[in-house]
Parts: C-alpha cells; structure tokens; sequence
C-alpha cells in the first residue's frame, strides 16, 4: 500500500481529465430531458470500470434510468466489498449564480468546479482509481462489486426493486459508499448516523382563475397569503413542528450521549462567519450539532405563485404551490411522517382554498454501529492516511437507500465521505477540492488491507 | 344621436378589425424587451385617431414610455372633454393558461379574447369611434383632446411631470375614462370611487448561499420559511393588516352611507359560484363590497424562492421574495403607507435573515360626486343606451393618476367603464365582450351631448 501515494503522483493528471469527462455528461435524473445523458453516463462508467480491471459490468434497465454493475471475483472463498455511488445529479438552476458552467469542470484554486465533482461523480470515481491502483499492483486483497446507480437524487425509486431482483449477484459482506462529508480538511471523520427524509408537493387552490388584486383584494382569499399561513404553522415559536404525532417515533438520545456528541469539534462563530449569518435559528432546548445530528427538521425547499417578473403586477393569483421537506432522525417512518403531514396539511386548510398534497419521496434514516470490522477499517485507513483518528458523526443528510440495503441485502454500509461543507453540493458552485480527491483514492485501498484483516480475525 | 345605432351597425366589422390591429402589438409597459412596441402602439393610434378626424396629434417622448396626445378644437369658447386611456398592457404570464394567443385576438362566443382586449385597448378605442361617428355626422358638440399614456400597469410614473409641463395644452372641463367596470351586462353603473396602491418588493436573505437541506436543515433559518412567517405576521385572525398606523387615515364610512351602498345589487351565492370558491375571506366586520369599496386589503401578487421545477431538490435558498400590495382607500397617502410597510416589515425581521424592501410603485384614491354636470351627463347617457338608471359604485381598483389629474389640471375625472368583471382582466384568457364594445361607442357621444347642454345651463 506504500505505493499508493506515487501511483497518484504518476497518474493524477490523467485521473482529473477521466473524472472531467464523466463530470461533463448532464446527468440529471430528475429532469425528463436528460433522459438519455443517464444511459450515456452509465455506459462511460461501464467502460471505465472494465478498463479499470473488472471482470464484467452491465448496464441494467429499471423503471426509471439504468443501474450500473461490476464486479472482480478474485476468489469467491474471500470478503466481498460491493461499492455503492450514484452517477445522477442534481439539477443546476439558479444558473446564473454559477461563477462557470455546470457540466464544463474546471479547476480553480485547487478545486473542481462542476455540478457532481463532489456528489457524488466525484467521490465515486475515487473508489473506481483506488480500484485500478489495487488490480495494476496486484494488490486486491478481496472481492468488489460496483452497483452505481442514476436516481439517487429523487430517491432511488428502482433500486430497491433492483436489489431484491438480483440479491444473489449482490451478495457481500459490506456496503462500502462515499457521499457523505467529512467535518474539515484536516479533521477525517466517519459518518455514523443518517437523518431520513419525507419530501412533499403542496398546491393551494383559491379562485378558479387569476384576479386583478384591485377589484377583489380583500374579499377573496389568496392562495398565496393563506399558503403563507399555512406554512408558518407548521412550527411554533419554539421550532417545533406542529404535526401531530411528528415527534411520536423519535428516540431522545440521552444527556450522556448528548455529552459524547459535544466532544466533536464545532465553532458556532465560524459557523455563522461562513454562512454570513448573524444568528442560527433551529428547535429550542438542542445546539446546532443536535439539530442536525439527532432532531428532525421541517423546511420549504421552494415556493412559487404569482406574478415574480420584472416590475409590477397586481394579480391574485388562482394557485400557489410549495415543496416542503422533512428530515427524520432513525426510527421515524417517511411513510408514516408523510401521511401524518399529508392529513393534517388538508386539516388545517381553511374552507376558502382546496389543497392538494403529494408525497415526492422519502426515505429512512440510519444508524452505524462503532463497533464493527468496517467500522474499524475505515477508521484505521483514515488514521493512517490523514494521521488522525476519525470522528464518528451524525450527519443531517439523508441516504435512504442505505437503510433499504440492511432490510433486503442484509448487509451494514460503512460511509466513508471526503466532501467538505464548503463544497456547496446541490447549490450553484458545486466544487471538491483536489485534496479531498487524491486523498479519497490514497484512503480506499487501506479500508480494503484493513477490513480483510480485521474479518480474516 | 339616434344614427349612431345605424353607424355602428354599418361599420361594426371595420371597428373590430381596427382594434385588433391595435390588440396585436404586444405594448407590455412592464417589460423592457417591448420598448419599441409602445412606440409603435403609440404611432399606431395616432394614426388611428387623426384617421377619425383629429386636428392634430403628436407622440411625445417621456422619460420612460411615450404619450399620444390629440385634439380637435372646434371652437375655444364650447367646453373641452379631455379622453384619458392607456394603450400599455399586463404581463401575459402564465402562458399556458390562455385558450388562444394573448395578442392574436379572436372571438368566442361573442367575445373578444385577447390581453387588452378590455384593459384599456378596448375602452379606449370605443372613445376612438364614438369620436369619427360624432366628427363624421357633424355632431360634435364640444372640443375634445386625447391623451393616452402607455404606463398606466405600472403605476403611470411619468404622467405626472408630462401634466406638469402640458397643463396650457391639456387644459379641459372634465376628463373621461373608460378604464373600470360596469356591475352587470344589463346593470350600468358609475364608479364614484377607487381605491390607491401600494406595491412593494421584498427579498429575505438566509445563509450567503444555497444550501443542502439535509446537511443544515434544522439548524439555520430558511429564508421562505421566514418569509412565510412574516407575511403571515402581516394581518391577523380578523384580516385586520396589522402594521402599526395602517389604518390611521382611513376614514371610517357612516352606517347611512353603509346602508345606502348595500342597496347595489350582489349575489354572494352567484360571486363565490363564479370564482368556484366554498367561502370569501376577508376583514372581520364588513361584508364583501365593503371589503372591496371602502376597505384597504393586503395581497401578495408573487412569492418565490428555491427549487421550484419538476421533482424534488433537497435546498435550503440563501433568498426568497415576493411582491406586496395593498389596496388603499381615499386620504390614506400611498408614500406614506409605503414607508409604514418598510419600517414594519424591517423591523418585525427575526436576526438569522436579512431583508431588503423596495416600493415598487403606488397612487392615490379618489372620490367623485355625483351632483356634478359630467356625473349627470354620464348617468343621462347610461340611461338612455341601457334604458335604466346607473348605480354609483366603489370600485375596488386602482387608476392612481385620476388623483393627480385633479391636483395638477384642477379637473374632475369620470369614469364611464364598460368592462364585466368576468372579462378578466390582468389574466389569462382576458377577453371584452362584443356587446359591451359596441354598447360603449353608442353611450359616449350621447355623455357629450348631455354634458354640453347641462355646461350651458
């Protein structure tokens, strides 16, 4: 494993420009126009891994866009690893906030700039080089599967079905997956815990047409302010949402917990300071980590209606519409969360308006035992490559495929992220430092040393 | 007067497609890609009217939008009506919306349908008719001057200083407007009153960026979530507007005059049947024509933030806006109420955001006796055409510049509109009926011939 650090050295160009080229392929899954990019990008990724070393890969049809799956068998009798990555994207608008075009990477300041070169084109790819340095120096202590999937972004919709369709070929000891962060630079951490998601379209209804706001303003309700009221509802002045029955599920971590969580390094002035924020603003009686950590959350992810061009418009309009998100700590059900909201959004309408609730997607949190081989792998391969120990931490993101992997493949997933907060993933300016890169392909191969020993135990 | 039923008759097709020459150059005042299409709108009529027998008439340049102005004089010693109209048009969003193209007019069912087709290309152009008719029977019986602005959507901002300068040339007795509605196709009413405006833009600012919601949700104020909040915050469980001196001007209506205005004719049933609406909404303690005649309302016209396309985006928006308006009664001051808006809305803005608001534009009520010789001539014409008496109403809109026309000429206003309310106005598929068009060039020549013979009186 010495040699890692010079195969990068020797290969880092080339690597950066086969990373550019996967990058420049608009690979959003949510969009309907960019239907065939997703077969594009499972076929260049297909191609990359087989030159890589693998045996074999395919492109699989699902209802939704392709699955792509590898695999190198080195003998059937050793740990499988099966790497799991989505090459999907999310979507770039607002456009003009990007300081260079979405899917033209380049580097500035040391940093891929491109929608994907952190989520998760980025973090994949590592795992595809840290592959081929350990097939050319003949260094694979195990067996890998690469399941790469297009509708990570809106949920993987299909790829449940596909796991349990191909349980057999997706046997393995251990889920191994890059898309998640890292608390800083120089502070590796390991993310232990995952947040669920309930993620839901709302539409009020007022009039059955637009309005001039002059010749009914203040006799005709208005979907957009009675929205408004809506949304405001959900939570109370404490943060609190207002859902009845939300909380229900939720697990209180206790104060000793608590106390272990507040261990891991958090300035709530640089905090701030980067966010360009005066205040943080979150549920009463928990700090910043906590919120993120361990309480669910409610936010409008978008909202629209009305005149929003230029100048000045005096309509009332027929419609106003919002896309509200929930994230769910472990043991909240997306499902139920999403019933619970859809009813008590349809309760809390006032008769003037009709509403109409639609659930997009949702998924299950995720907790990591600290205890396990992987989980001692991947710390032992942070350690030596970062010459620090990992923190382990809860993220407030969400995966929700890796909860649906331990239900049908029953196999625990290790989440080993390089992103930085500062990687702005899913927002204009989209970037991943080349450190975080480099070092993501000189960590991998030492999870692999390491969890083949530690199994071999 | 009695050929001008003979006149229309004669020359009805002519009539229409002149005004859908006028309807097809798309003059949006508000968007700045349609520039040369108001000074050719402006052109176009100038044309139109020197056509129909004006002495003169002349497109003056503006700071923004130009106004065509006409004459003819018949004899300096006869009383002089000056038309007031607009030729600019709203915004046509949303597109989709519309059964036919907004600026390809068509009639359906007896009705034009068309963006202007009432506001105000319609109206106006009836007076364009009734004036040949009147010029091409020798009947005129008064001078009349023509002076059509093209920013009347967007708050007539140049108007003003263009009275300002032309007061000697706009000099007149009374000023006519076709640009409001009638109740009924068989009730004609008067408006005798409008309401002022006051439009404002708000933006609220989160976090320096757009961020993942799953990484910082729960843990940083979301700007639309607080926009919703304070938009919310902005009237209370009676609809009372709760900014602070909102309501110091306004000057309550006795319970007489109350009485008196509840005799107009409305069907609520028939109202919220038409809008397909369970209940209308509005201040605790008036009813629905009150609300709209001698209340000030607070409406928002537009919100936006975050992802509003297809599917799900898990962000958290550094911005969310809306556009703010509030309807005004007469002796509230608009400026005034603007800065009462600002000073609120900033100050009721939690810490964690910051807020910017602009005031977009805004205009004065107005209030018109009726024991006046152009209000007798008007209400003498209705009568004559509709074969029964007018109602004198309180309109719920807004025609800012009709208060500045009195301040700066020292000249009442008129309001003889033709417009329904289904012919909605400000939105998809707006549309005029034939019946109204052709009623409104038959009524304006016998208010001229009235208003003369009671001047001379």
């Amino acid at each position: 494993m010495d040699t890692v650090k010079n195969y990068i050295e020797e290969n880092k160009q080339r690597f950066l420009d086969e990373l550019f080229d996967l990058i420049r392929i608009p690979s959003i899954s949510s969009e309907d126009s960019h239907k065939d990019d997703m077969y594009k990008t499972a076929e260049h990724l297909k191609a990359g891994i087989l030159a890589a070393g693998a045996d074999k890969a395919n492109v699989y049809d699902t209802a939704g866009h392709p699955v792509m799956y590898a695999e190198k068998i080195i003998n059937p009798d050793l740990p499988t690893v099966l790497v799991y990555g989505h090459y999907d994207v999310q979507p770039v608008d607002p456009l003009e906030l990007w300081d260079s075009k979405p899917f033209e990477p380049e580097v500035r300041d040391g940093k891929i700039y491109a929608r994907g070169a952190d989520d998760d084109k980025g973090q994949l790819f590592m795992h595809v080089k840290a592959f081929e340095y350990m097939i050319k120096t003949d260094q694979l202590p195990c067996n890998v599967k690469f399941m790469i999937e297009g509708e990570e972004e809106i949920g993987s919709p299909n790829l449940k079905q596909f796991c349990i369709d191909n349980k057999e070929m997706l046997k393995s000891d251990v889920i191994l997956v890059s898309d998640t962060g890292m608390i800083a630079k120089d502070i590796p951490s390991i993310t232990a815990g995952l947040r669920g998601l309930a993620y839901m379209e709302v539409e009020v209804t007022g009039p059955n047409r637009d309005l001039h706001s002059g010749l009914y303003g203040g006799a005709v309700a208005n979907p957009i302010n009675i929205l408004c009221e809506m949304i405001n509802s959900l939570t109370d002045e404490n943060n609190h949402v207002t859902i009845p029955e939300f909380y229900g599920d939720v697990i209180e971590v206790s104060d000793e917990e608590r106390a272990e969580m507040a261990k891991a390094p958090f300035c709530l002035e640089a905090y701030k300071k980067a966010l360009d924020i005066s205040e943080v603003h979150g549920e009463a009686g928990y700090t910043t980590s906590e919120h993120l950590g361990i309480r669910p959350s409610l936010d409008v992810n978008g909202i629209w209606g009305g005149y929003t061009g230029e100048g000045a418009k005096t309509v009332i309009p027929s419609k106003a519409y919002a896309k509200i998100s929930m994230r769910l700590v472990p043991n909240q059900n997306s499902d139920k969360i999403s019933e619970l909201f859809a009813k008590h959004f349809e309760a809390i309408a006032p008769k003037c308006v009709k509403v109409k609730v639609t659930a997009l997607h949702g998924g299950e949190g995720y907790v990591s035992p600290t205890d396990t081989p992987e989980y001692q792998a991947a710390h032992n391969a942070y350690a030596t490559t970062f010459g620090k120990a990992p923190i382990p931490v809860r993220s407030g993101g969400s995966i929700p495929i890796i909860a649906e992997f331990e239900q049908i493949l029953g196999v625990k997933s290790i989440l080993m992220g390089f992103g930085l907060e500062s990687d702005a993933i899913h927002a204009p300016n989209e970037n991943y430092p080349l450190f975080n890169f480099y070092k993501g392909i000189e960590t991998i191969p030492y999870f692999f040393k390491n969890y083949v020993e530690l199994k071999r135990k």
